[in-house]
């Protein structure tokens, strides 16, 4: 390829007759003619991180009997193609492709592909590393993947190819903190195309199909300019030109098929619809679609004739102007329109694509990968502190790092965290993971060696614990040092629990003081116990402190009577089913439950000076019509038998009744001394094949909720729902009342009158709702058929979907008093629920000796209120530190504090504060900021916005007090520190 | 595109820093290494000229949900990607897709593509118009149509693009005479892919699917290297990395799926069993198939990989090289490599892809446009002769002649004139044969204004006189000037029978000589008179006799009792059937006919002194498997019954017996006066849709054949054929023991015994055979499923086949005596039938003046058996001028002559002598010859064949005597004759 090389080599600068001076961004945007219908004709290409073929299937073309899809072919010819006319222009979505594809090329292309860039004809747009999900995502991972995405375009490009606009095409429902986080990382706006039917038909009669978003009820700049597209994205009217496609190309040729008339005369009329739904005189019409642009030269040969005939046209009095744009330069062309637009402050859940089809299953398919993905976060927040704390710096470290950065973003793609993909790439996501998370746990074990000054300390990651499963603690348990990582900012107890083999074990702690500890049972119902190949039939159980790193110290001792050794207590297995006329009764000085003897059932929750009769059980609905994406109810929802086998576990530390409510559905309820929380471990599975299920949680309280429920938001902030409603329009509910009503939880939902609140706390995203007051309901598990809500593919999907696959997972409890301040303990309970101590395990052997550990810098002078939402290493002298008030502006307070300690104690010399990303200093970012119905004159000018507080600058030789932080609620404020 | 071209612009100025110098054909080729084996890895792309589409529907990519291919974007793309690495190959088959798409391009991407073709990156291979048919094309039309390829591209780009091989990858079955032509063009050889799966099983282990082809029995020198391509040419073995396809591309990036080591593997192995077939150490591996390379980049960059990866394995001593080469370079190796190859004298009629299929139904589907196609012929050579005469040069007359001959070219495509096409394209090969028909006629009418200093005159030509419909004559028969054009090198009297609407006419000539004529009613059966809307209902018949042009006037006349205006005579209707005890006889001085009254079939023939027992009859095959490509016989073949009913019309210049044989079959058997052949003109359709049938004429003698039965070779040299034989292997006739014997019948089929020969003359291609002695069988007409012979493509066809047309057509019965030259009537037949006078009709009123006709050159100085086979304009100051010694040399003699006369007629001042095509002079053709086995011992140097004899090449400044041609039996030579 060297030929090749030396050809663009002389292209490059043979075109280049003046010094490259790069105009990208707004200024680069095509003129547009005033009076004229604008049409921006956008080429674009949709290509999924994952879906029916793997992310390395679609990148190289491989197992097109799948799907026809090469994304390495996409992006060489766009490029080809781009070279051959500066009017000619592209968005790049994804940059988890473009990176991968970057890393192939040569010196000599990178410069053609840079020139393009700094010329606005390649435009990034969204540019996070996938097309996330917005229902099952949490957004500290959404965070995190525009960071990745964002700072490998800034790397290797600069600020031309910062992306103006998101563009989430296909996420099948639209969350408002997504819009909120593009406020906060500087966007302009957003473009997406799925829209609940009955909404999108109304907003097209009030030309309402674009909006401003207020994104945050806390934030009050988080306003974002947010539109759908006409059509769906793949979808422009028989002008699919790709050779995926089989419209009419245009023939212009001496041909008796020459159809430029009749071509052109449908495409005008498609202009004319669509210009008849927006408020300015611009249009954008998107060319594109699934993978589309794999032979690139097609589409542009036959755009190029569309644009050429269709402006041919003016000649003879047409008003029609069409020209390659982007959807950063519609948007720039809007914002000069000076248009006012409604407001919208809910969001776009559920998406109904027609009155049967809500697709609310994805809240929930494919629980074990949903879960699987918190662990990959959980791994990944781990090593990124350990990372700095170590100034890990090793070529090898740094790319096992970024390949877990990286995959979590590929895991948030809306065809991976949403479990919508076909089986194979689900077991191929797992292997992504499961590779990157290894390589991170590579990173935290060196990162501990270093800070523990134990460089012989094995620091194993167990990660089947979820199974109780640890070949560390199976096999040499007997002498096992435990180190906890708390990846949280402030020194936090929990309860540490560790899979053994025996009964008979002691724990201390560093200072060799003895530790309480109990040994529970595993509790695996019949059939799941088939899929375990295990000998660790125990749990030992201790509460550990931590600030961020501890060690305690696990010893099998013998069983010796009347001796000293400390001789754990063994449960008393209480059978107590069958017993008509008793409850059973767990208690904590925190908490009392009452379960029913006679159905086996949890009956009443007394916590927080509050007593509350909370039936729980599970249910389930049979179904036909539900697929991966949605969930269609065939039947009502028919609960378990009230024949549950019980166990009841009554310890010190942990009291457990264990439920067994089928062959293949069983739940420990669970509260431990000092935890204000209920704990329910759920285990459901294998569902029967022959009849496919989806199984629900559900929680009847005598809370007179009155339709109104509440659920996150991605994790953060709370929006309230109300049954049977929507914000803007009224929904169909004729033939999916339960569905309809589904909204996705990522991390809890609630209910309350005006004096109780129950609120469920959740370990990974699940589709829940509320269909009867005082009454919670989750998704926990579904078995479909392999059909899929496209029934195009439908035969795509393969039937081995792993619906045999038994998930598990837990839910918390809290019953609380209605008072304002009583949410900041299930905030705290989320963080922990979210980032638990991560376990680290050694032989006693190789870590017995005293060791000076590195001091790290002390996070618990951070308000409670914040949060340590990141902290990792950016380049090589420079870290990433970003912190969050996470209580919104009903829950908490404005808050300060001063991060100077924090700064000495990274090493730091220098700090910056960026958008939400890190990638753009927050004094240069400057948002279009548009007219809102209803809120007064329309400006004149063209508005923006800028930061609403003055961004933090500042180095080592000045002031302490220059160091101050301030968070409104919810806020996040991210730095960059420069190191020594 | 303005930039497009400048890129285009700077990368040819760059890339070349030395002056031009074309290094192209052999000598362009890649280096190979001895004692490897030398893969040549050959980029080709197989695009019909219609088939499932129109060739425009192909080449823009039209109708794309019928069948994926744009060959626009192919030539596109692989100039593009040929571009960037002067390693990178591509053949270019089809001209008149390349000559569409030249048309469309800049003078800047021309000067690129003019420099991958002087440097024999892009080599044109094959090089005719359309890949043709060789079964039921026609000798004269497949030499025009490379005539036209080949001149497209001499004029073009010169002498590098002239092909050295012939590609004749996809055509059903391979004709010898069809190889003979490409040895007279000057081809080193052919390769093709389709052989009858016994001959090609048998090759593979003798390892001569390489062959020495001597493809005639009358040419000395006409011997071609054959090659059988390994495999289909569409099926590399997992290996077809096209846009089209799903094989694995090369992946050979940091990838899980990295699969370099499995796809290097798997292609050596390909290699290894395909170098096990041949003979020398190179092996050609050719990667294309079916409108591939539509996304030439896809194909290149895994093709670069492919190589990379393969020779790469040499540093580990693999022995195998591989390179991008061409089909000429290929054998350019094998040429070099000094082997010797068996011998093939005869054809590869019929092709068998199993012993089910013998694809022998296309010599006979759509026998309509099979006989359209020799109109368009007939057209064609009668307008290129009136362009010379006239010498017409207006820009619009060269249009539209050159159109005619495109078309024509098309119409040799191996889905046109088989008849294999989906009807759609059917329909759309009738519209642009029509038209360019048109056009042509446009031109014979200005030359015969200017030849016959009439400009006023009509000379209008009428398209329909095969179902006796001519407006002209219906409207303004009254007083009508029919002119005749003689496109035959000699003066002829033939039979002119022109549709009148009443029965009194008298026909004039010239000179006011009265012409005896009768009127004879049109023969149309019941079933077609409904599809025959028209109010001619006779036919005036007279005998005249031109030299190359003659007007005749035919006037009405009053049907006056006893006056003095000749009064047509009335023919007598007889009808004799169901008179059981007679019998009726036709008979003329030269022919008795004798027809069975009580049958009513034809029972004896008497002529040139031999009398014959033949009956003639139509029979049946109902089939179910068969389809346009293949014969497939389910039941045994059905007479129909002896129930003829019978019309006799007994005139003294003609006699006609009209045979119904039931509603949908029907014939006229005739003779005429003075001439010695039998015609028997049949009427089929429509064929009753319910019972899918293949209808056949069958003649059967007494002759002894003794299972032998002559064809002709697309209407040249013979090929003997024996029941149940074939020349190099045994036939599988298990399952289809009459298609396994049906050949090619395009102009002749005989039988003979020691004593007689029966010989049948056709007046298009049909398939034919000899099943019994003395038996001779012509498949007519057929009516078949939709389905097709290709499983894959069955559901593309559509199911209105135009079964229900109605065909209609001629045979003609010669019963000779067995001696040599006894065959020259049936030649001569040959020619007339072929060639017959082109009428052109005016009105009397507009040329009813003396004029004095424009002196034409006189051709009966050729002797009898020279056949003017080709005058036509070459370029604006030269002719082309070919002539055939159409006897073979069992029939006749070497021949000389002299064509000074003619050389001045046409007002010559130089005259060159050429290859077969004209485009090359003969002096300058050296051809590969190879040795052929047996043949003593293999020379140590490669060997050429020159021309046989020196190449004429002379000026009018010359001795007479320099202008002298001697025509070896079958001799066909070829001048280009400059003009004053």
């Amino acid at each position: 390829m060297k030929y090749f090389a030396f050809f663009l080599f002389v292209l490059l600068f043979a075109v280049d007759t003046k010094p490259t001076e790069a105009v990208c961004g707004y200024e680069s945007c095509p003129e547009t003619k005033p009076n004229f219908v604008n049409i921006h004709l956008v080429p674009h290409s949709h290509d999924d991180a994952g879906w029916l073929k793997t992310v390395d299937q679609y990148f190289y073309g491989h197992k097109n009997n799948i799907q026809h899809a090469g994304v390495q072919y996409i992006i060489d010819t766009v490029v080809s193609e781009l070279i051959k006319d500066p009017k000619r222009r592209f968005i790049q979505v994804e940059t988890s492709f473009f990176a991968k594809w970057w890393k192939q090329q040569s010196e000599t292309v990178k410069q053609v592909v840079k020139k393009l860039v700094n010329e606005g004809r390649l435009e990034f747009t969204n540019g996070a590393w996938s097309m996330n999900d917005e229902a099952a995502v949490n957004y500290h991972s959404v965070i995190d993947q525009f960071t990745v995405g964002l700072k490998f375009l800034d790397e290797t490009f600069g600020a031309c190819a910062r992306p103006r606009v998101g563009w989430q095409i296909d996420p099948f429902g639209h969350s408002r903190e997504q819009a909120s986080l593009y406020a906060q990382m500087g966007y302009d706006g957003e473009f997406f195309s799925r829209m609940d039917h009955k909404d999108k038909a109304r907003r097209m009669e009030d030309l309402s199909l674009e909006m401003i978003w207020d994104a945050s009820e806390s934030l009050s700049d988080a306003k974002l300019f947010t539109g759908l597209l006409y059509s769906s994205y793949w979808e422009t009217s028989g002008f699919c030109f790709d050779v995926l496609c089989r419209d009419d190309p245009i023939i212009d040729g001496d041909s008796y098929d020459n159809n430029v008339q009749t071509r052109v005369d449908d495409f005008i009329a498609y202009a004319a619809k669509v210009a008849a739904k927006f408020r300015t005189t611009h249009i954008m019409i998107p060319l594109g679609g699934d993978f589309q642009y794999e032979d690139a030269h097609i589409n542009y040969k036959n755009m190029d004739k569309l644009i050429k005939y269709v402006n041919a046209r003016q000649a003879n009095g047409s008003h029609y102007n069409i020209f390659y744009s982007t959807p950063g330069c519609y948007l720039n062309s809007v914002h000069k329109g000076l248009q006012s637009y409604p407001n919208k402050t809910q969001d776009f859940f559920p998406y109904a694509s027609d009155s049967n089809s809500f697709w609310t299953g994805y809240y929930t398919s494919r629980p074990t990968q949903k879960r699987f993905e918190r662990d990959g976060n959980h791994m990944l927040q781990t090593a990124k502190q350990l990372s700095v704390f170590a100034d890990l710096k090793s070529e090898q470290q740094k790319e096992d790092l970024d390949y877990l950065r990286q995959i979590m973003g590929v895991m948030q793609n809306h065809a991976a965290i949403t479990g919508t993909e076909k089986q194979a790439v689900s077991n191929d996501y797992d292997r992504l993971l499961y590779d990157a998370i290894i390589g991170a746990a590579r990173n935290a074990q060196d990162a501990l060696r270093v800070l523990t000054n134990l460089p012989d300390g094995e620091f194993e990651s167990c990660l089947q614990l979820n199974i109780s499963e640890c070949a560390f603690t199976q096999d040499s348990a007997d002498n096992v040092v435990v180190t906890l990582f708390n990846p949280l900012a402030h020194t936090t107890s929990q309860y540490v629990r560790v899979p053994v083999k025996e009964e008979n074990y002691q724990v201390t702690d560093e200072k060799g003081r003895l530790v309480a500890s109990e040994v529970v049972p595993v509790a695996w119902q019949v059939l799941a116990l088939r899929f375990r190949k295990n000998t660790t039939q125990h749990e030992l159980v201790f509460k550990a402190s931590v600030n961020k790193i501890a060690s305690y110290h696990i010893k099998k001792v013998v069983r010796r009577k009347g001796n000293a050794i400390f001789r754990p207590k063994r449960l008393k297995k209480v059978v107590t089913n069958n017993d008509e006329e008793s409850e059973t009764v767990l208690q904590t000085s925190l908490i009392k439950l009452v379960i029913d003897n006679n159905s086996g059932l949890l009956k009443t929750v007394e916590m927080n000076g509050l007593v509350e009769d909370i039936e729980q059980n599970f249910g389930v609905y049979n179904t036909k019509g539900s697929c991966l994406y949605s969930f269609r109810e065939d039947e009502p929802m028919s609960v378990l038998s009230n024949d549950v086998k019980l166990a009841v576990y009554d310890g010190d530390l942990v009291k457990e009744v264990h439920q067994e409510f089928n062959e293949w559905i069983s739940q420990v309820i669970r509260i431990y001394k000092g935890v204000n929380r209920v704990e329910f471990e759920w285990l459901i599975g294998p569902i029967p094949q022959t009849n496919p299920k989806e199984v629900i949680t559900v929680f009847d309280s005598g809370i007179s909720s009155e339709g109104t429920f509440y659920t996150d938001s991605n994790g953060r902030e709370t929006i309230k729902r109300e049954r049977d409603k929507r914000e803007d329009f009224t929904p169909d509910l004729e033939n999916q009342p339960t569905s309809a009503n589904y909204y996705p939880v990522t991390s809890r939902i609630y209910l309350q009158d005006n004096r109780k609140r129950m609120v469920l706390l959740n370990d990974r995203s699940q589709g829940g709702t509320s269909m009867n007051d005082g009454e919670l309901e989750l998704m926990l598990h579904r078995s479909v058929l392999s059909t899929n809500e496209v029934q195009s593919v439908a035969d795509l999907f393969d039937s081995d979907l792993d619906q045999g696959r038994i998930a598990h997972g837990k839910l918390f409890l809290i019953l609380n008093a209605l008072a304002k301040k009583n949410t900041v303990v299930e905030r705290l309970s989320e963080k922990e629920i979210h980032l638990p101590f991560w376990k680290f395990f050694s032989s006693y052997s190789k870590v017995n000796r005293n060791a000076a550990a590195k001091p790290l810098p002390d996070f618990n002078l951070l308000p409670k209120s914040v949060h340590l939402l990141t902290l990792e290493p950016f380049t090589d002298d420079e870290v990433l530190l970003r912190v969050e008030n996470f209580l919104d502006h009903i829950e908490g307070n404005v808050v300060s504090f001063n991060i100077r300690q924090i700064f000495d104690g990274l090493g730091g010399v220098e700090i910056r504060e960026t958008t939400l990303d890190g990638n753009m200093p927050l004094s240069e970012m400057k948002r279009f900021k548009f007219h809102a119905e209803g809120s007064g004159a329309v400006s004149t000018e063209a508005e923006f916005y800028t930061a609403a507080h003055k961004a933090l600058s500042a180095d080592s030789s000045m002031e302490a007090s220059e160091f101050s932080v301030t968070l409104n609620p919810m806020q996040i404020r991210t730095f960059i520190i420069r190191k020594k």
